[in-house]
């Protein structure tokens, strides 16, 4: 992408209604726009992260065995009805009615319509174990909409439902979840604890939520400082395993968020016990047959008989994990986005357009590199380099090529690691190679 | 995908509730459920081809330099105040109120939006000419929602909307939207004829429908005979040349929709003119400063002067389209995807599951099938060869491979291509070489 024609609105100000790191960088940055209180556009920029967040929950899910599908935003009020939960939920729901004065609703999860779906096309023991999952956007209308995306009104989240026979069973199904949460996690970059939690209004009796610890989290977490140094998915089973060991040894680690500690019982002595606010961006439920049993979601037994299926939800906020990749990772200068979600793999920096040779070296490196499947950000613009070195800080992309006519003398570029600042001189088909290769 | 796992409720009766033969179909093949009136739930076969559809487009608009955004779906009514198209949409728009008695909409279309946007950030005539659009769920409260996804309520649509300095810039635009629609449809296998159309809600002078010839279908249109046996991109420009030659010549060929079709004035003889149905696929609009004006979306031009910028809107039903291709190619027997759309490459059937040498192959077909890069669609099932066979033509996946006991004592396998019927027995490792080379 050309930046001299790439809709990337930078801002040079700090944005003052931003209160926490991640806001004010995806502002200045030009990734969203607020078009409503709580209620956000993602910019180019912003979609194209967006993207390959999604696109990692999706390829971990797949690898759990969950299979994708695709629910309306819009849910008929009398479902909420039948699971009794249309009263329970409150202001946050936003309730609608139609042209016909049907109450309708904008779904803010999709418990009772899978339940639906499920009751309507599975009669048999034998088409269980089922895991479905979508990644759709959501509202819930919050009272004081803040923080940018971590908080917002509209957001982007996949949500899991499992369906299985018995509680052992279900008991898998969570398993298979609570690893592909963390394998998911991990390749963005994130340390996420997963820590015993109530399960509020979605019900239950089991639940984890995935916590990314960070000074502008919502959430007072507790865990044991083991937890600060474990690399948790060190020789981690795959999800063909039997994964009750894995979970086991995990789950043994105590983390727990506030709800659920309390000083009095915590097994933790208080000086291996780390307090600390976290940011929740995963939560999942084994809730057994909490909708199964009113909705009527049964199946035949081996012997004829009628049993309600165990259930659980898997949630994980896919537009708030951006800002917090984004609280977990950047500096004074802007973003460092981790490889694996960042917008462009390279930002290739001219530092005078309108030089021919400078622009000739430019448009070939350009070519080069997108022909070797490099996703490139091409600076371009007329503009100062300290501008253009600026804007590459704060979008954040992982390695910047810097290329101008005093190196071009000598046949040198310069090549920028983000994270680390490191630089160094090379020529550029070492630079090529590097990468390229 | 082993179908002894798969979410695929395929259904042996055909559905009384539906009219026409794709939302029969779609229903049959366990690809959609509707949850309300004119609102589906897209399982997972059905939301595999909805994504390959929305990739093409995806693909189309990118290469035609348009750049992808996500707008949300909840807007606030005022910008639609500023427009004055508020009051002007009528019991289509979902009208809502959030808790604290805002008024919001969900978003019909986004032309104020994206003007709002559009406004924040650009500034000078430099930043443009400027294309974004977005790929999202919309809403519009059909007082009769049909024949399933072809007019439903909540549709996903493809947006795109263009910002230029003057009319000139602006045709240019408006012509490559037109080129890289010709492109899309063709991609996937459909002939879309160009019409001069009515403008309605949207406004402007200069406007097409992209129109698939369908008996279903729920427009009336007009068009040259000539248009039966055109090959419309047969020597088509690139979208960096100029594109107003190939823009005249193919918009010199008639066709309109009845609502600009004028038998009084119609310049074909009536022994060359076709009236036929047709299914609405795309729609584009040049409309000016309809919006710009009073929305006040201006850049200072070359000497300063405030020029409000010209712009363009255009649209593709993107899960409309499934619909369309469904009842352009399909037969007694199910659908007929075409390969670029279809939601498997490769159907894989076991004659004899449970055979362990059938299975042994399957398997290892199965697997090299996907190293290869193929999607496949393996019958693993314990059901009748019948069943099978019937569930694979209703799918429509493009090639079925055979494999049963009988075969392999002579080492054969049969491979059916399913849009001709075409059968071959051939070896193993040839239809391997087949599929995967």
């Amino acid at each position: 992408m050309r930046l001299s024609s790439f809709f990337m609105p930078t801002l040079k100000e700090t944005p003052t209604e931003a209160q926490i790191v991640s806001h004010r960088l995806m502002l200045r940055a030009g990734m969203i726009r607020q078009t409503s209180a709580g209620i956000y556009a993602w910019l180019p920029l912003g979609y194209r992260v967006l993207r390959k967040i999604e696109q990692i929950v999706r390829e971990e899910q797949d690898a759990a065995g969950a299979q994708e599908l695709l629910m309306p935003t819009i849910q008929s009020a009398d479902l909420w009805r039948e699971s009794g939960r249309y009263d329970d939920y409150g202001k946050e729901m936003l309730r609608i009615t139609d042209r016909h004065d049907r109450e309708m609703l904008f779904g803010p999860t999709n418990e009772e319509m899978i339940t639906d779906i499920f009751r309507a096309f599975v009669k048999s023991y034998r088409q269980l174990p089922l895991n479905l999952y979508h990644i759709q956007w959501k509202f819930r209308d919050e009272i004081r909409p803040r923080f940018g995306v971590m908080r917002g009104r509209e957001f982007l989240m996949k949500d899991a439902y499992s369906f299985d026979i018995d509680p052992a069973s279900a008991r898998r199904a969570y398993q298979r979840m609570f690893l592909a949460y963390l394998r998911t996690f991990a390749r963005m970059g994130l340390k996420a604890i997963p820590m015993r939690a109530d399960t509020g209004p979605i019900g239950g009796d089991l639940s984890h939520e995935f916590i990314i610890l960070a000074e502008t989290g919502e959430s007072g977490v507790f865990c044991h400082k083991d937890w600060l140094s474990l690399d948790v998915l060190k020789d981690a089973p795959g999800f063909a395993d039997d994964l009750q060991p894995f979970f086991d040894r995990t789950t043994a680690i105590y983390a727990a968020t506030d709800e659920k500690h309390d000083a009095a019982t915590c097994p933790v002595p208080e000086s291996d016990l780390v307090s600390a606010r976290g940011i929740e961006v995963g939560h999942i439920f084994n809730f057994g047959t909490k909708y199964s049993k009113p909705m009527n979601a049964v199946v035949a037994g081996p012997n004829g008989e009628s049993i309600p299926v165990e259930m659980g939800s898997y949630g994980i906020g896919v537009s708030r994990l951006m800002g917090a990749i984004i609280e977990a990772s950047h500096d004074d200068n802007g973003i460092i986005w981790p490889d694996a979600v960042a917008p462009f793999d390279v930002g290739l920096v001219n530092l005078k357009s309108g030089d021919a040779e400078t622009d000739r070296v430019c448009a070939d490196l350009y070519a080069k590199l997108q022909t070797a499947g490099r996703e490139v950000a091409y600076d371009d613009r007329e503009e100062r380099p300290g501008a253009k070195f600026a804007d590459m800080d704060l979008i954040g992309v992982p390695w910047q090529l810097v290329v101008g006519p005093r190196g071009l003398k000598t046949g040198v570029v310069e090549l920028k690691r983000r994270a680390t600042g490191e630089k160094e001189e090379l020529s550029i088909d070492a630079a090529l190679a590097k990468l390229a290769g």
